[in-house]
């Protein structure tokens, strides 16, 4: 079993398509040796040891002594150095390299083999013992530190200390014989904490260092980084063992790490830092500041001192080759580390680098344009996620903030305003012109005409799948929920958290895509939508095969999807209709009413409106197709609740208080969610589908008539358990439609159709298929019953269940495709086995994560549907998962 | 086509085997012709008729009415009449007879055939006019009414005004003049009514019978009928058309029903009734008192007038050789109509009786130990679910009643008590000695002591799974749930149903079987379980092949399981423990811990009670399993919700009010079914499951140490949903259990399991079976995410749904085979894939249904559980589905 993986200059034992058995930094040290570029020789051990190590109770494979032997004496013939011999001793570097880039493990141990004999060795050698000495003084602290778990303050306590009583300010001012001094202290606290000496055996040392950063692989960061992105813990780590060079050996010598672009704003521009005499750690650890690498960018910031370019033009010019060549190469801007010693350049890592998604955006479409890669290639490049950060406006990074209250992202964006209570005077205000955030303990449909009037919303209760967060994210609104702090005063006059107060009228900034609100206004910039992104959604929606439609209430909800490029929306809510002022006093007088003419009266009432509403929706979106949900929520939601909302709705309406009350309380329910709503609405008061019914088929005709373009309505029956609840509704549905087309003697196309929301719609589909002409998933909902778990209550125990590592994803963000996906597979293989053309898409929050929609594209669905804001982000997703599904059915 | 068959003295073309095709009554009564035994002679028209006629809008298959008119013809010779023949006319009757009896359909239209011709004929071949206008009449009468729908009334008001006016009071004393004003009366007011003359064509008559019986499959009463008692609409109905024969030609004819044995007790000995000179309507019509057809039954009764025996010794001999042959032949006891036309006996239905639990027990177990039936046959013959008529007290069934509210029969069994309001009311009361009845809006689980209190329950929300019926079912008490008319007063003084005022303190006796409450005391029976039930029972129990444990959460309850023959508890609820006034304060101040060591110190001193709740529950099941389901309900059912209650718990407890309230509005939930609850809460705070854990097996040593019997405690851990819990929670299990077996140097077989109750357990059940030893199907919870149906909240609109026959059957009460059925047969296979041998339960409600038993058992589980009241309808259920599974697999 081969366990190690020799590299050096000119040729290495693996490559770049390696990494799943070298890791990232392994796998490109032996492709950049390949290609020529100088790196200095070692060795990776793979991440089957890793594997193996955990497998066998933290013992090593067997063999593996050996080979790393081997391997070490190899690196040493290389360099002409011997690892522990007193003359001419071998210094390495180790390092851990997963296959992802993984913050959180152990990172790096440098100038290991470093002995009180090899000092000596290695000042004779460099004939600089100053050099030797501040070498294994960083040894010591680093090593002890990494391996042997002591505080870094230990050290530096004594370091500050000695420099204090001598009056020095600078490392740089320490002699060699002070850092000898140094070192013995750094050996006595060694010593005292670990109770035995700091080890002098080589050997020793390199396998305390390969032990440890095996060990990482399963501390507590390393868990929660991998945990956060779905790293799974079977891949295991490698181990880099690699002959030391030195940046720290004089003003000759540098070490500095390099991006080939610009990562925040893409332009192709060399970029990076580096500091002169100095080891990595340095530049990182910003004890002295590092320069930039080229004259423009010093002269751009103002810097005094000299850059790479000026300081060592020779070894910048080979620096820049490799840029070069490496760019080509991995046909990608790379992230690089590198040390000149004695103007020697060496390489020390290279790996595709992170770049916002604006930089992404540019460099794809710059790499396309100069021809390394293709479009397709261009569409992979950008993570769809990242794009949510150019939809919406963001704080200005440079602008000053004060934090009052975090919470979750529940829906991104930035804005400022006034603090307001109340959704009616979010209301009021906003008509007075002025801007104003809504601050809620929770929201609920009653507070949607507030919300649509304020800037952002935050509230103190309720997870990323609350109320509040689903209805912002399909506003477009900013929105933090689930802040915890927040305590709204019983006077309606302040709020407090953390200990601080803020008062209504206050004004705060609200990041709703970090989950924080701000006291004041902070200053935000605006999405630019043009140019490379346009560029790119372009390249995207010529790959795409589904289509992406947006979830849009409103003919404003509509407009911005269609901006945004949906091509139709997947799903209109007509509840949000019902809240309007002028309505809900009919709504409420529906619920109230004795019977059925009684409904009737107040249905009629309403048809008007709703007609107008669905006009105005189709009118924007002419040409395309628009699902109609109809009425879902339970019908609770409609009456006030309170004694003093009772009082206050029966004054000005009019309507019996104690009634009111009566019916609220007999509508009242223990779990609302489970309750009398959706299609159950519609079986028990048939008349209130009908009605909705004929708004829809009413104003399709309408607008079709009006636009000469086809108006495509399907209309949707929400919550189907069994076929007989669709039977029953969709016969009534067809009779109001025939009725409306013979009065107008019209024609029109629509279809009728369900989502499909509850475990019992999937295992049954091919019976609801038969009168279902589509299926749209409810996956919002079909999580929370399938996993039995409320989205709304979730809040209080998903981070136990994160923390734990039970889930490992929230299932309200990605489809949990093992449960929730096992029976959307069986509804779609149901579906297809009655009615093979069905229409088949989805509508929960899921169709804008691209990881969902990835798993919907092998699923075969028509289209996905999601807020208007993240219709660009399911366009790129949508394109991406087609090429990834090519390209897996083509290697296939 | 054959779609008529025929019978007659001596043969029939069916036989009682083809009730599918002939229905029940036509089977039957060419069973009895084919025995020999006196039939009229008569045709079935088949229930392939029905089918096609319905199939084929309403129209007849070609052939039948050749067929019919051939088959009448063939009657007419066998009788020597002729059908319409002036002189000598055939008269019929024309009866429906489906599979399966059903009330609700057309039932009989005698003397068919007569007009204003023929019924002279009539009268001059029986010499008696006054007979043939009294037949006429009632023709006319019965025609009008279940053929042309005319209202009883308008025949009833003529024939009253008619002897009002000659002060007749009896119909014997009208003339044949009499009968024939009344017959130009009748005549008159149908051809007023319907604009036609009553029709004077027998054929048209016949075929407006056999109209009206096909008819009839589809009325509205037929259909509830059909959907109470889940018979198929595709069955159709048979129709019969059979010769007339008439007891009403004088004193030597009469007409009767009887049974073979006494349906009400089970006793061997003839039982029915008859009336001489009458037809067969008039014996149910009740316008005359029919006698009793024995001497005995006569004299018992102390009655004057002659019975049958007495009066016609000759036909009764007759008679009751026909009843020992026919129970002979049928194995069973037989439900018997018969004529006596001047002295000749003629039967006209046989089929088996129905009867009372009490009866069927005896039956079943005489008919076997007279050598007629095997055991297993008497096994068979009972229904299970009726055994709960004899598992609890009943009312007296002569008792007199005053009704004053009604509800869902959530609980079975009768009691007496004075009306309280509040559970701590109820414990003080019968803690002097008192019996009360709760009366309630809703109950909690703050309600527990109180409804054990009690000797029954009445709610007015909730539905047959509500808390109040799952728990008076679990108890024992009788409780009528869901009285949607039952308002309590604000005072708490009385309450108010149907504009009547009962008081505090008022008598009333709850009819939990019937769902009725009575004012004032109303007499009860005491069930009695020996005898015939235990021999039956004992008979069950040898051919059954699932265990019956019982749901038992108390040693009481755990004590009646085991005397109702429980093999085992499936479902210890260990919530119910946490209620008790003395333990409350430590679950509450656990509640409001700040962190693991507050917890951990409230833990602490509720272990002690949980550890001796469990001992006392291991004694007395001592030697049987017992699954203990570890805390399942989110924490806020613990805390006080109201301000008072939260003020006096603080006042009591020395609490925080503040910190109460602020606790209990954080734990609120919005659907507290999908929250922070089952396992969720042993992931927040292992620490509970820990000690509970320790309780249980700290009991389970100290019991099998006192009675050297084996304890084998099943830990069950709730609302499992993914793998990773179970596998977190076992460990944490697994670690207590190790530690306390060490500290006692004991062993003990326990086993770790877990409820499937959610949709994603069963889909991942081959994962989730990698920790558990056991499945328990939790059907309840499985049935309210598979649904998505709130089980407290569908009262409100399930009625809807069965009236709309959208749902057959309530989902809770029986298993929903293809939705929820299919996720457990999908956990059942998977589950099995990972671990061969894991046992497999079901404790939800649906553990005592019948159907639902039958359903598992062809899944293969090995136990039922069941509330401890219907564990003797489990053991006859299971024994059922045995024998049914076995006779099922030998005929495949």
């Amino acid at each position: 079993m081969k366990w190690v993986y020799s590299f050096g200059e000119g040729s290495g034992e693996g490559d770049a398509s390696m990494k799943h058995l070298l890791g990232g930094k392994g796998a490109n040290l032996a492709e950049m040796a390949s290609l020529g570029l100088p790196v200095p020789p070692g060795f990776t051990i793979t991440t089957e040891v890793c594997t193996a190590f955990y497998d066998n109770d933290r013992q090593y494979p067997d063999g593996l002594k050996a080979q790393v032997a081997a391997a070490i004496a190899t690196v040493g013939a290389a360099v002409g150095r011997v690892f522990g011999d007193a003359d001419k001793p071998l210094l390495v570097s180790v390092r851990s390299g997963a296959r992802a880039s993984m913050p959180g493990m152990m990172d790096t141990v440098l100038n290991l083999g470093l002995t009180d004999e090899t000092v000596k060795g290695l000042a004779s050698l460099a004939g600089d013992e100053r050099f030797a000495y501040d070498s294994y003084r960083r040894f010591i602290q680093m090593y002890s530190n990494v391996v042997l778990e002591l505080d870094h303050h230990e050290f530096e306590d004594i370091l500050e200390t000695y420099k204090e009583e001598r009056d020095y300010f600078l490392d740089t001012e320490l002699s060699a014989d002070d850092w000898k001094s140094i070192v013995a202290s750094y050996k006595g606290v060694v010593e005292k904490v670990r109770g035995k000496p700091f080890p002098q055996d080589p050997t020793e040392q390199i396998w305390g260092a390969i032990g440890a950063v095996f060990g990482s692989w399963r501390n507590d960061r390393a868990e929660t980084y991998r945990r956060l992105h779905n790293i799974p813990e079977s891949w295991g780590t490698a181990v880099n063992v690699q002959a030391m060079v030195f940046g720290n050996m004089g003003d000759t010598s540098a070490t500095g790490v390099a991006f080939t672009r610009n990562p925040s704003t893409g332009e192709n521009e060399y970029y990076g830092e580096f500091l002169i005499n100095a080891q990595g750690e340095d530049v990182v650890a910003g004890i002295r500041t590092p320069q930039p690498l080229t004259k423009s960018a010093r002269e751009a910031m103002g810097e005094e001192d000299p850059s790479l370019e000026e300081a060592m033009p020779k070894a910048y010019g080979e620096l820049t080759a490799v840029f070069d060549k490496l760019e080509k190469h991995y046909r990608d801007m790379q992230d690089i580390e590198f040390t000149i010693q004695e103007n020697k350049l060496w390489m020390l890592q290279t790996r595709n680098g992170k770049r916002t998604a604006k930089a992404a955006m540019k460099i794809a479409v710059d790499l396309c344009q100069e021809g390394l890669i293709n479009r397709e290639e261009a569409v992979l490049r950008v993570e769809p996620g990242s794009l949510d950060q150019l939809l919406h406006p963001s704080l200005d990074p440079n602008a000053p903030r004060d934090l009052v209250l975090a919470g979750l992202p529940a829906s991104p964006g930035a804005a400022s305003g006034e603090v307001v209570f109340s959704a009616d005077e979010a209301e009021r205000l906003s008509q007075e012109g002025r801007k104003v955030i809504l601050v809620r303990v929770e929201t609920s449909p009653e507070d949607i005409h507030g919300m649509h009037a304020a800037q952002a919303i935050v509230t103190a209760r309720g997870g990323m799948t609350s109320h509040a967060a689903v209805v912002a994210r399909g506003m477009g609104r900013p929105c933090v929920c689930g802040a915890g702090d927040l305590k709204i005063d019983n006077s309606g006059a302040f709020f407090t958290a953390g200990g601080r107060q803020v008062n209504k009228g206050d004004c705060v900034t609200v990041d709703g895509s970090a989950g924080k609100v701000f006291f004041g206004e902070v200053a935000t910039m605006q999405p630019e939508l043009s140019g490379d992104f346009a560029t790119l959604m372009g390249w995207a929606d010529n790959v795409r095969r589904m289509a992406v439609r947006a979830n849009a209430d409103t003919p404003h909800d509509a407009q911005v999807a269609r901006n945004f490029g949906a091509q139709g929306i997947g799903l209109c809510r007509t509840e949000h209709m019902f809240f309007d002022a002028e309505r809900i006093v009919a709504v409420r007088e529906m619920i109230l009413a004795e019977d059925k003419a009684g409904r009737e009266a107040a249905l009629a009432k309403l048809l008007p409106m709703q007609r107008s509403d669905f006009e105005d929706i189709f009118r924007v979106m002419s040409g395309l197709p628009v699902t109609v949900r109809l009425l879902d929520p339970p019908l609770h939601e409609f009456l006030p609740h309170s004694d003093d909302e009772i009082e206050e709705v029966a004054k000005s309406s009019g309507m019996d208080a104690q009634k009111l009350k009566d019916r609220a309380h007999k509508l009242q329910e223990f779990n609302p969610m489970l309750g009398h709503r959706g299609c159950r609405l519609g079986v028990s008061y048939p008349e209130i589908y009908e009605m909705q019914a004929r708004a829809i088929v009413e104003a399709a005709c309408t607008i079709a008539e009006e636009t000469g373009e086809r108006v495509t309505p399907e209309i949707m029956v929400p919550l189907v358990a069994k076929s007989e609840e669709l039977s029953f509704l969709k016969k009534r549905i067809d009779d109001v439609a025939s009725a409306v087309l013979k009065e107008r003697n019209a024609t029109l196309d629509y279809l009728v159709g369900t989502m499909i929301e509850l475990p019992r719609a999937a295992l049954t589909a091919d019976e609801i298929a038969g009168d279902a002409e589509f299926f749209s998933f409810g996956t919002n909902d079909l999580t929370q019953t399938t996993f039995g778990l409320s989205r709304d209550d979730s809040a209080s125990f998903l981070p136990d269940y994160l923390r734990r590592n039970i889930l490992e994803r929230d299932p309200f963000v990605t489809i949990d495709t093992q449960g929730v996906g096992a029976l959307m597979e069986v509804a779609v293989e149901k579906g297809r086995k009655t009615r093979p053309q069905i229409k088949l898409g989805i509508c929960g929050e899921h169709g804008g994560d691209p990881d969902s929609i990835t798993f919907v594209e092998n699923l075969g669905l028509d289209y996905v549907s999601c807020s208007p804001y993240r219709a660009p982000i399911a366009r790129l997703a949508a394109a991406q998962a087609k090429l990834e599904e090519r390209a897996s059915s083509s290697n296939a």
